[in-house]
């Protein structure tokens, strides 16, 4: 049976959650319209977005299903196995489904999607947005972060390919990926983990995921690019902090 | 074609990611064997427990797969998926793969696991865990849960079905009441959330998830019991301090 056609827009921004959807659409070299949700102006909470995704985030895609109508698919982990599952058939960042590497990819794409996406999350949060310094905070989450990384560069170093699962790269390396390339962002040092640096560097010097990375946005948060890193840290503190206030305000405790 | 017979052993302990997954496999139907890990005692961290789950969390299930070999599936989503994709070909707690319901299904599911799982996770741990009372990080997390507390209730408030998606229950419900059931516990008053409540009062008198929310142990954790809610409190406290100390000195700061 041929492959459904993709008719995908794509709502992002320039994160690590929103490039985890880019990278995977370029290398799988499927067509798609971007609709930049800029985050700075919580457009990500207005009730036309809301109806995309009711959880008021990106990334979120529209793409028309198979009887013709609109479908919504939210949360990242959620929008790549979407992807993959319909648009995949030759495995280019997926296994056969019901395979052992399938279901081994699950579990990789989940611990991202779980751990390191919100805890190195909480570590920017506390390092870098947060109004007040605390150390509590700052240590718990980089500690968190650090130690999964470990986890990840253990895999890696049992790795015979030099991908997270089985022979090829994979929706699990690239949601992982994602926030791996914040991980200097974030005070981790990556010469602590060497196969996961290695790993880092060679994905990232794939053509669709370094095309993949800028989209929205050109996106310089590396160590190679302290003004960058600097900007996106003003940018994102200062909406961080306003929405978490509303929010707040909203949902204040009883 | 027939399903594939079952052979799982469960990896848990009564926390709100293993009561997800005992709560599936008996609303599945399915024997399993269970492997009591005490978290309390760090035997999730054990070498033999790192080749089942690498990330050294509960839960995790060794099955025997198709080739008559053993397979490991951790990380609450990633076991859901397994299970339901491999045994529920009668659509108990799935539904059909490549539908519109599957694929809401998914977003429902990874919603709850990089969402509700580790920000409730965080407001647990300032509010009842932490050495050192720290507001900030109570109100940025016990906010967070209500937050996504009204996402639910909001999408239960447009069910006609009275399940998250769909005509019936579903993994996707399962997942989210796991840490739903937890919700006073973490300061969230559930009256602001009517829907949110029904449904839990609901799912909870279920024999099968009421039967699940009790292994391996009893789980004491509602207002109708407050010692049992301050004796959790207290074991908890004490392994969960004493694991971020020793992980802060192995991967302390550079």
């Amino acid at each position: 049976m041929a492959s459904p056609q993709p008719h995908i827009k794509l709502y992002t921004d320039s994160t690590p959650n929103g490039i985890k959807i880019t990278t995977a659409l370029e290398e799988l070299g499927l067509k798609y319209e971007v609709e930049h949700v800029d985050i700075s102006t919580l457009r990500q909470k207005e009730p036309w977005y809301l109806e995309i995704n009711p959880n008021g985030r990106i990334p979120a895609i529209v793409d028309t299903f198979d009887d013709g109508e609109p479908i919504r698919v939210f949360e990242g982990g959620s929008i790549l196995q979407y992807l993959t599952e319909r648009y995949d058939p030759e495995h280019k960042l997926s296994f056969p489904k019901g395979s052992r590497e399938y279901y081994e990819c699950n579990n990789w794409l989940f611990f991202q999607h779980g751990g390191i996406g919100p805890m190195q999350g909480q570590a920017s949060h506390f390092l870098k947005y947060a109004p007040v310094k605390i150390e509590y905070g700052v240590k718990r989450y980089v500690t968190e972060t650090r130690r999964l990384y470990s986890v990840l560069d253990t895999q890696l170093s049992k790795s015979k390919s030099g991908y997270l699962v089985g022979d090829h790269l994979s929706i699990a390396d690239i949601a992982n990926l994602s926030w791996v390339i914040f991980g200097e962002y974030t005070d981790v040092d990556m010469n602590a983990f060497p196969h996961l640096k290695e790993w880092e560097a060679r994905l990232s010097a794939r053509p669709g995921i370094a095309k993949g990375f800028h989209i929205p946005k050109v996106l310089g948060i590396k160590s190679d690019d302290p003004e960058g890193a600097k900007k996106y840290q003003s940018h994102h503190a200062d909406w961080v902090i306003r929405s978490q206030q509303l929010e707040q305000e909203a949902f204040s405790r009883k």
